[in-house]
């Protein structure tokens, strides 16, 4: 009886997922991985050059991503009946050999192997191995301490309302941005109402070769979904 | 001339810790870290048996670190004196060859190698190697996922007073409390006026050996100062 072993691959940069992450991915005989339709996949490009010659991989592609909403009753019945397939196929997997799911950042900080997670519970043994988060690696990548002292940290998807974000903005020392892509502009208006638009930067790709970071401030343009913005506290500091 | 390596150590297992600063640690000639005086520091401990045979050491150890109140004029003076004396040796040091300062958790988050970091700027090149947090390495040890969906995740001291603690408990979906020790009391009653004490673990050194998960509103004792408590959010799920 093997296991479902979750890993987490940090912010993007192999070298940065941890040294049982490293050795759980080379050593695995079966890999499974999210990602949308047709696309290559994020976590599978991380892990480039990493796998066993004679791995079996698992993509496991999202029925819907950005074409229903998120909270509309078609969305959550295609979600729902995707996790519960795999669920079950990964769950007949470990039933021989362990299997190996590849998670960017850290997996149970906003992530989709969590869906799968509660649904193998008492079926089959279930590891996770945490990872660096993808907003470590964009504040790592601006060059300055995301939180200093008694600093309060606030992450917030900017999928939320334009006005609860921007209370939120006000009311916290040290900010973290997730999910922007066409959010963007809701973002830049809450973080203006809130007087920290001129301390707010963006961050595409925190860690990987091709990453970006740029000040808000001066952005004009579209970003990808996975970019990042955040807002360094200024606390307490001798 | 060498540079100013900052590498972050992970939770405290040492297979939590990067590739890449797993790799420095064990290559480094000249490794430095922070601990209280006359401690082995917990850093130190993490490292036990991956440096080299001739390294050589510099245990940074803190003037204070409990004894006074980190808000009075004496503590702050105690701590500049110390950055900045150890700023200028890390520097010296940098001059002829690389020098790795170990961190625990993430360096840029809520680490005192920011301390350093700030003084170093423009002097000598300073590289950070981000790691995987503490409170990350605590969340994974309640085999609970941290935060769902469109959860807002909010990071607080302890130490900030009461009222501010419950205003924040009450207001967030996702809660992380740091810095707990002899804080633990206030957090408790503040959780209690949130309505949220039956949700809350308290996790002392998530994933060493010596791990300990407990639901809070069951335990009665002291915990040391880098116990974390959290409260799950409990968001959207397909």
């Amino acid at each position: 009886m093997g296991k479902v072993i979750c890993t987490g691959l940090g912010p993007g940069d192999p070298d940065l997922m941890s040294v049982r992450s490293d050795r759980a991915i080379r050593g695995a005989a079966h890999v499974a991985y999210f990602r949308k339709a047709g696309r290559a996949g994020q976590a599978r490009q991380i892990v480039e050059g990493m796998l066993a010659q004679d791995v079996t991989e698992y993509p496991m592609e999202y029925p819907v991503t950005t074409e229903l909403h998120f909270g509309s009753v078609e969305y959550k019945a295609a979600l729902a009946e995707f996790y519960d397939a795999w669920a079950d196929r990964l769950a007949a997997v470990a039933q021989d050999s362990d299997v190996v799911v590849l998670c960017e950042g850290d997996p149970f900080f906003y992530g989709s192997f969590m869906h799968l997670h509660s649904r193998l519970q008492g079926r089959v043994e279930v590891e996770i191995v945490p990872g660096i988060t993808g907003m470590s690696g964009c504040w790592t990548a601006t060059d300055q301490p995301i939180t200093w002292g008694d600093d309060v940290l606030t992450v917030l998807m900017a999928t939320l309302p334009e006005e609860e974000l921007a209370k939120r903005a006000a009311d916290s020392d040290a900010l973290v941005f997730m999910k922007i892509g066409r959010n963007l502009p809701r973002v830049r208006r809450a973080l203006e109402a809130a007087g920290k638009l001129d301390r707010a930067w963006l961050i595409e790709r925190g860690t990987m070769p091709t990453q970006k970071v740029m000040k808000l401030a001066d952005f004009d343009g579209e970003v990808p979904y996975f970019a990042i913005v955040v807002v360094h506290g200024q606390g307490r500091r001798p």
